[in-house]
């Protein structure tokens, strides 16, 4: 059964606009006439922004912690974006906000905080850091630039409205700047048809293998707290910046880029398929024999080999200013979430890095992994609080 | 009258969201249920960007003529630029469109063309030159930064989706790379609520004083082709990047703030009025005979001293990665439209340099003027045609 079907019945009755967003979304979403005034909730098990629909409008925020930065410093810091978090995501001014009034559209706003590695040095907490929270390995396709790599802190700020975002990227830097500094502010956008994924600057839809129901959130996203009881209910991040070489990209016809992605470019069906959520067959072959899906296309490398390695995409197109002499400079920042990046995320990585035929055309020039705290419950507590206090 | 109750029975009646833009506008907007799907008609006596509605999201790009770009090769830049604009603004794919599913959601999407001064030198239409297209006088304020100032060609790209935008962007600039250089892109955005003007990154309500009415920008807007025959239909545009100190802003309360702009931060009413429309009354004194709008604040050394001072602001905010060890890049990419930049523009802004009290929190970093060709009238013209072949 593919997953349209096994999405279909639940996508359809609650009108929700990505169909790789089901039931968990929709616990998080307000319906409100004016978008602007939409919120997401923030208390809960989760961080809002996960399984949340993602927004149009996206900031990550990568922080170096000031050095001498200690325990008691970090959780200091966390109380104020806690408390930032839960205003500006309902819409309200964060406390002493000198710009009150940018908070009045919070249009779907959500702000998901992560922990580097270096926190947990900083924080004398190595005993609780999780096994999988490291530096990734390095790949023989990364070209990394160090001012898109790595970071102790992590902001991921989302919002439908571009205003929102920067209003509240400014609300949380600004009033910290004595514990920690902006290492990297990478600015995305993505825009979606209902009942389709996104599409990426190389015109190809995006993200169609994703994680949606309640159930498989729990499973391969949601930590329970075997390994570590505090990161119960929290998950981790890995956030890739990756450059698109679209001039040489634009010099493929359709059949090649097809080929090297393994879906239609009309609308992201497997070559096997007809619709974007179709189940790809990796064994049809045409009447020569040849694999209909080229083995060494992204969809073949990237497709989990099994079920433990599926993860979230939740990725953001980027678009920045060119260099002289350049027409672009876009990508991809892929963002993806699990409850293990070791087991779900690295082997799926590996196997792009050691063969994809995307890979002619796109280079990873920063690389970055959180782990995400679990929500916080309920007013009075802090983003981070069983870590500091569990 | 306050312009308020001048402007109310239409915009109530049309139901237009921004209340500075009026009946002119609505002939260039077509009502979807889809917004992704709304157009803004192309073919037309000026040119679309202008008088429509602004869009969420905006690009601003200038070229660069390469060395011994001729007329005839700007003619068939302008064919080409033309032909996609009529094309991608009404969701169809450009000619050799290697992208073209990105084209399916206009979303709103213009795209605007100008002319800067090195134009006319290099087609050697000296002679069609409008008088006032020349680099702006310098201001003592000024600290230009040449990555933003000056270009022999804009393209103005707006759009509702950010992806929209950077795939217009894309097709524009890349297969006219043998002719032009990209010397600047300029992103910016914009949220408005229904009623009411954007509000800038200082949280300041932004472009209250603005020309909505046909009648209006007939006469202070679109140039009639008394001076220059080629013009009519056209206009002109200012350019200046301002860039915001928010660091020693948020150091200032709200009453430091309405004193400096002369406007309340609630809802932008002019410190004598209770709207964002009324009509500031700089005659006004409080008891004590202190003028209620300080004579320095940043409305009144605004304010048009004649009507032929008028002009119409259509400026984004922008909020780009900040330089390491800094937490914000933001400002604001104020552009103006005007028939005579000397007449209208030049004796605000020279009021403004000598003094304005918000000059203590902004400083232009860039600058450029476009004469803007009037619109193609029907399919088979192509933009600039009155200039090169009148």
């Amino acid at each position: 059964m593919s997953r349209r079907v096994l999405l279909g019945g639940g996508v359809a009755a609650a009108g929700v606009a990505g169909i790789g967003w089901g039931a968990a979304t929709l616990t998080h979403r307000e319906h409100h006439t004016d978008p602007a005034a939409r919120t997401v909730p923030f208390f809960g098990a989760h961080q809002s922004g996960i399984d949340t629909e993602p927004q149009d409008q996206c900031a990550f925020v990568g922080f170096d912690l000031v050095p001498g930065t200690d325990r008691a410093d970090i959780i200091g810091l966390l109380r104020i974006w806690t408390d930032d978090a839960a205003r500006l995501t309902q819409g309200r001014p964060a406390l002493a906000d000198t710009e009150a009034e940018l908070a009045a559209r919070p249009a779907r706003l959500t702000i998901t905080v992560g922990f580097g590695p270096g926190l947990f040095t900083a924080a004398a907490l190595e005993h609780a850091r999780p096994h999988w929270l490291k530096a990734l390995p390095p790949f023989t396709i990364d070209r990394l630039e160090e001012a898109y790599t790595g970071a102790d802190l992590l902001l991921q700020i989302c919002a439908d409205e571009a205003t929102t975002v920067s209003h509240a990227v400014r609300v949380l830097c600004k009033n910290v700047t004595s514990l920690v500094r902006v290492r990297w502010v990478q600015r995305g956008f993505r825009n979606a048809s209902e009942g389709q994924s996104m599409r990426n600057l190389m015109g190809s839809v995006d993200g169609t293998v994703n994680i949606a129901s309640g159930v498989d959130f729990d499973r391969l996203v949601w930590d329970d707290g075997t390994g570590l009881p505090w990161l119960a209910g929290g998950t981790s991040m890995v956030l890739r910046r990756i450059a698109m070489d679209l001039d040489t990209w634009d010099e493929l016809d359709d059949d090649g880029r097809e080929l090297s992605v393994g879906r239609r470019v009309a609308n992201g069906a497997p070559l096997t398929g007809t619709g974007e959520f179709d189940d790809p067959d990796f064994e049809a072959v045409d009447d020569t024999g040849i694999p209909v899906i080229p083995p060494s296309s992204h969809i073949a490398r990237a497709h989990h080999s099994t079920d433990g390695e599926r993860f979230l995409r939740r990725g953001y197109n980027y678009d920045d200013a060119p260099a002289p002499g350049t027409v672009s400079n876009s990508g991809l920042l892929f963002a993806c979430f699990q409850r293990d990046i070791d087991a779900q995320y690295l082997p799926v990585q590996q196997r792009l890095a050691d063969f994809d035929a995307l890979n002619q055309w796109t280079t990873p020039i920063g690389s970055a992994v959180f782990a995400i705290p679990p929500g916080v419950p309920k007013p009075g507590g802090y983003l981070g609080q069983p870590l500091f206090e569990g």
